[in-house]
């Protein structure tokens, strides 16, 4: 990642990553389709970790809780690793700062979405709640992420994926106790 | 959009694109900033639709609702314009079968998000709430739209979005009924 930074991700060649890195060019094909996918590295991993945490519920659970749980282990792991937040808050402000980057994230976090709908799916969630509870819980989990990178005092991201979570819950039952209703009659 | 089809997305170049539509190379480059954008002219209509229709909610209107009913409005509008339908399918199937146009669609959607989010904060929403109903909104939005491009028996589009936004309301209140709590306690 230093090498994004100086000379700078637009500036950097394949050629140079890879020679960083000890790898061929033709290696580093083997493992990546463009340069844009090294920052994505483990994307396929955090995908079948959240999956088995959504499988992992016990029967019974709604299925929303069943991805908040999910996505509060990611949090409390990615919180125990002492190097994680200063490698997570320099890799976002690069996506941040590149169109293409912060396009490929957002298509990772559809993917994210996507397998977690599948997840729910094969634990008896019909559709379109499965996709619906997996939508929310992704997109909960990047505005918890956000407030994270962006938070002045540095508090866990533990702390803002659950405070975004409960935020979804708390604006549909303000919706209920102003309206009397769910959320489909505006 | 037919030139997309046939040579296909691919093989088609923005000056064959802009020779159709009788512009110049460099007259296309001012409207457009690459030949995915073609494909999504209006999306800052779009954006400037859904903030109006946020903005005009009657005061104390739930910040959901508020989303709720601008997304409601767009997919009436749509429903109305006979033509929408079947361009919208043509283009959405063209969409899914190049991931570079899945990545700007993403994009475009998260930059309604956004906009969205404004627009509730213009209306002394907090944070994260007004993100959070954002993109809720959105996602709900995104849901419905798929549902309709792939329904056999060709309901509306109001139909599904109003079915996901309310489907994200029954979520969190299944949750509330199991657990005797909002979605922030797994």
């Amino acid at each position: 990642m230093e090498l994004y930074r100086e000379p700078g991700y637009d500036k950097v060649t394949v050629a140079e990553i890879a020679a960083r890195a000890g790898l061929t060019r033709r290696t580093f094909f083997r493992y990546f389709s463009d340069k844009r996918e090294v920052l994505f590295f483990g994307t396929a991993k955090l995908e079948a970790f959240v999956a088995e945490g959504v499988l992992a519920a016990p029967p019974g659970t709604p299925a929303l809780a069943a991805v908040a749980t999910a996505l509060a282990a990611v949090a409390r792991q990615s919180d125990e690793d002492s190097a994680f937040a200063d490698f997570a808050r320099r890799r976002h402000a690069l996506i941040r700062a590149y169109a293409e980057l912060r396009e490929r994230e957002l298509a990772k976090l559809a993917s994210l979405a996507s397998a977690t709908a599948a997840a729910l799916r094969r634990r008896g969630v019909a559709e379109p709640a499965a996709s619906l509870a997996a939508e929310a819980g992704v997109a909960a989990f990047k505005v918890g992420f956000e407030r994270w990178v962006d938070d002045p005092r540095r508090r866990k991201m533990g702390h803002h994926v659950r405070q975004a979570i409960s935020g979804f819950g708390t604006l549909v039952l303000e919706q209920v106790a102003t309206r009397g209703t769910a959320i489909d009659k505006p």
